[in-house]
This record gives structure tokens, C-alpha cells and sequence, in this order.
């Protein structure tokens, strides 16, 4: 039966409630190699044991991922960047796109195009081919993007396997999306595919929901905690920007210590961009901390604690 | 460049020709078995050369596809039933779904759960496998189904392939769907891999748009014409419906005249459940035609004769 009063509305539960009852509508199958639960399902090809197939679907809607003033271009961008972006936090090269678009009747063509324009720019330098969808009309525009990716069999990174004394590393910098980042963000297509060739990496997610939401499905459930640096984070951006805005499509990452000075070394060979240890992995019981001259705090106090 | 005026909108257009407008966005890729322009995407699978996995997405949107009054098990019969009867079209078996829904925040979860309820009903007759998906807050209730399906590599079966002296066949009463069958109609999965399988079938479509457009996907730049039975079309529903209503989700195929009788007997025998002979292909130029006590009308001609 189910636990919930029949009467709770979405925004009681909140999202990740909702996804969650959902969830227990998948059926196990033989060849998927992890289903609901990371930011993409992974299968074996049937017929073929060198690789796996991911999944993901994305939807991008007016008046909640952008506005319809917003560049057509930019639109494009955003909505095949959120689902590149969890090929990316597998490791997977984009394999085949189908996008989806509702668009109110009296929508310019060339508006449309643009858009389009925007999501080929994209898969031009990222890879992937778009071979097909569906059109609809409907009172708001909104983009639902379908991806399929490819990688090596078995070698698929996902959130799950942080180890204690983990280092905690980002792609990017982190908050202040919504300034202009949320459009025009590059899907770390070849950091995730980079990452997962060199096997440097325990666990992986890209920053979608924000850093506090997507490290918590890193620790949730484990004994192991997650320290975040304030200083570091400080240099990205007000705390509370870093760790709550969201939409960063940085990807989120933990590997072993010991490697550090390597990573970095590699990493600037060969992306000359920065990568960001933002923290470590220790024990603990599935939380996150702010840590500040060796005192740590809760995200909970840290709403409390003047810096 | 654009040959269209920068200023027409979708309506000014239609559907088919701003589909055709964003085809050409779709890249070519040496996988690709059969591209847009037909029910489903097909594609060979890297390493396996014995199958091809075909793809389709289908958008089912409140207010253009169902009421928001509508029992919530069928909505999810129609979202998940549009997408498995393009499968059907090609001859495919399903094999992966993901499904974004987009909700108020105000909706009882309970509400989405019977969807659900709806949508794994069908699954569990008719196979494939819940994956994945993705939920955003929205103002209407939308799903997007994406479906993979697997067949035969080179056996899927397309629009085009037609000959003259076909026999056009569907697998079902057409007209008057909006009465109830547009939200609880089977896909015809079994059949269409029954019919992939026999190898009976020279071209197959699925009846979404209704019979007049679809039929038209079948004999359009061809050199032949659809010649269609009135009587049998009357014997259905009213002509204007049977050609226009669309949402039968009924298979529409032809096949050759030699093995009327073979299939009619292996059907029955096979489903026991009628298949309806509505017309056949001769010589022409693409056009679809009704014939009433052998003359035959436009389907311009027929509105303005009194049958």
C-alpha cells in the first residue's frame, strides 16, 4: 500500500519524493546495468559485450529553464546541454538525439530554427546525430530532449563508490547561474569521457539541482561525509550561491588522493582550464560539511554562522 | 537560404511542412538504416550486426491530446500506446522506455501513480522495459515517451515500398476515436511483428494523423494512386470520419493481391479478430481516390457528392 496520504500534491512531497515513488515502476531486466537513480540508465547492447548504451531524457520548459525572451540560440543550447551533461557524468560519447517540441501555433518558424541552430552548434563539436521527434501544440514552449550514449562495457561512471579520503573536485566554478551561465554552458562531454578513460574517478554526477542536492546523492546512504572548504567555495561565489543555485552542468567528481598532483598535471595538459578540489571524503553517516579554519559545520548552522 | 518568409508561423505552415522544415537539421550517419520521415528512427547497433534498434518519441499533452477530467489509466494507456504504435509500424519489439512528465505542483500524487498504473499495464502485455525519465514542474500535465525497440537488421518495415495491385489493408474499424479508442486503443505490437515476421507487407504506416494524411505518406511522389472502397470505408463509421478523424492508432498496410487469401486465414487464425481490405494501389500519381460502384472521386470532389 502506499505510505502517502492520497491527497499530497507534488509540492508537499517535493521532487526527489516524487521521482522516488515513481521509481518503483521500473521493472528489473537482465541487461540493465543501473537503472533509475543516476543521470542516466546503462545498458548492455544486446548482441554486443564491448559496450553499454545510456540513457537520459531532459525536458527544458519555458518559464522554468528559460524565458521566452531569452536568445532562441541559447535555448538550443540549454536544452541539449542538460542532456549532454548527463552523458557526460557517465563517461558516454552522445550516440543518437530525438528532440520533442510543443510550440503555441503563432511561434515564428525562423524562431524555431534558431533554436535548432543553437542544439546543432552543440552537437557539431560534442558529437551525436539527431534522428528524429515529435512536434505538438501546446500554450507554452518546452523542448524534451532524448539522448543515447556509448561506452566501454562495465566502465560507466556513477554516483555511487566515493571511498573515505576521496578528493572533491569540480569542472568549474560554481553559482550565479541564473546570470547567464544556465544557457550557455559547454556539457563536459570530453572532461567525462577524459575522466573515465584514465580511471582516476570513484564517483561522478553533473551539477544540475546544485552542489548541496547532487553531492548529497554522492554520500547519501553511506558512511562517509563530505567536507566542503569555505574558502574555496568563497572564491567561486557568495556560499549559499554555491551551494543552492543549481544549473552549474559542472561535472562533480571524486577520486583517490593520491593521484591529485597527476590529475592536475594531466587535466591542465590537457584542457588549460582549472579544475577545483573543493573538499574530501571522510567518515561519517551520509552528510555534508562546511569546513572553516578546521571547525565544521552543518549546512543547517551554516545558515546561522557569520562569515 | 530560407525560402520562407521569416514571419510565418506555425499555423501559417502546418505541422508536415515545419517537420520538413527542421528535418533538414539531421545530420546523415553510416548507422543509420532509415532516417526522418518515417514512424520510427532505425539504426544498426555498433557490434551487432543482426539487429536494428528503431526509435520514436511521441508527446501527449492535456488539452490537445486528453482532458485533465480524463480517468488517469488512460491517460497513461495513450502516452505509452502512441509511442508503442510507431514501434508497431516498423515491426519492432519495445525494448526501453523513458517517460518526462511535466506537472502542476498542485497535482495529487496519487493522480500520477494511476497514470503510471496505466502506462505498466500495457508494458506488462505488450513488453519493454521502464528505464527512466525525468519530472519538471510545468502549467499543463504533458508526458513525452521515448521507446526503443529491437528487430532483424534490414527487416523493418517502412512507408515506402508500395506496389501497383497492392491490397491496403487495416487491422481495425477507423473513425469516431474521439468517442473513447483514441485514449484506450491496443497497439498493435503483435500484429505488426507478426507482419514483419511473415513478410507479407510492402509498406505499413500507423493511423495517427487519420486515414486520408497517412494513407498519403504511403503514395505520395509515387507514381501510384490509393484507390479506396467506399462501401467498406461506410461500413465504419461516416466517411468524413473514417478519412479525417485521426487517432485510430490502427495499422495501415499493403501488401501483394496474390496472397489475399492466405492472410486473411492466418490472421483469423492468429488473432481472431477482423482485418479490413479497404481499397488497393493501382498506376496513378500519388493521389488517393474513393470509388463508388467503379467511379472514382477526389477526396476534394467526394465532399461536394452526395453519397
Amino acid at each position: 500500500m502506499n505510505k502517502y496520504n492520497k491527497k499530497l500534491t507534488l509540492l508537499d512531497l517535493g521532487e526527489e519524493e516524487v521521482i522516488k515513488c515513481l521509481s518503483k515502476f521500473a521493472h528489473p531486466h537482465k541487461r540493465i546495468v543501473h537503472g533509475i537513480g543516476d543521470d542516466c540508465a546503462v545498458c548492455s547492447i544486446r548482441g554486443n559485450t564491448n559496450n553499454d548504451q545510456v540513457f537520459t531524457s531532459d525536458a527544458t520548459i519555458q518559464d522554468t529553464h528559460f524565458s521566452i525572451q531569452d536568445t532562441p540560440e541559447k535555448i538550443g543550447y540549454k536544452a541539449i546541454g542538460r542532456a549532454y551533461s548527463d552523458l557526460a557524468s557517465m563517461g558516454a560519447y552522445p550516440e543518437w538525439v530525438l528532440i520533442n517540441i510543443v510550440a503555441p501555433k503563432e511561434m515564428h518558424l525562423c524562431f524555431l530554427e534558431k533554436i535548432y541552430n543553437g542544439i546543432l552548434e552543440r552537437m557539431n563539436v560534442y558529437g551525436g546525430t539527431l534522428i528524429g521527434g515529435d512536434l505538438s501544440e501546446g500554450e507554452q514552449l518546452s523542448l524534451n530532449v532524448f539522448a543515447t550514449g556509448l561506452l566501454p562495457h562495465g566502465t560507466a561512471v556513477t554516483r555511487l563508490g566515493a571511498l573515505k579520503d576521496d578528493i572533491i573536485w569540480t569542472t568549474g566554478k560554481l553559482g550565479n547561474s541564473s546570470e547567464g551561465k544556465h544557457l550557455n554552458f559547454i556539457p563536459r562531454i570530453k572532461e567525462g569521457i577524459w575522466l573515465r578513460e584514465n580511471q582516476y574517478v570513484h564517483s561522478m554526477t553533473d551539477l544540475s539541482d546544485g552542489l548541496f542536492i547532487d553531492l548529497n546523492h554522492i554520500v547519501n546512504n553511506t558512511l562517509l561525509d563530505a567536507v566542503l572548504e569555505i574558502k574555496i567555495l568563497k572564491e567561486m561565489a557568495e556560499i549559499k550561491n554555491v551551494l543552492h543555485d543549481g544549473e552549474d552542468y559542472e561535472l562533480l567528481f571524486t577520486t583517490p588522493s593520491d593521484i591529485e598532483n597527476k590529475l592536475m598535471v594531466e587535466w591542465y595538459e590537457r584542457f588549460d582550464q582549472p579544475l577545483y578540489k573543493i573538499g574530501k571524503i571522510e567518515e561519517g553517516n551520509g552528510k555534508i560539511k562546511i569546513r572553516d579554519q578546521k571547525k565544521d559545520y552543518s549546512i543547517e548552522s551554516l545558515h546561522n554562522h557569520h562569515f
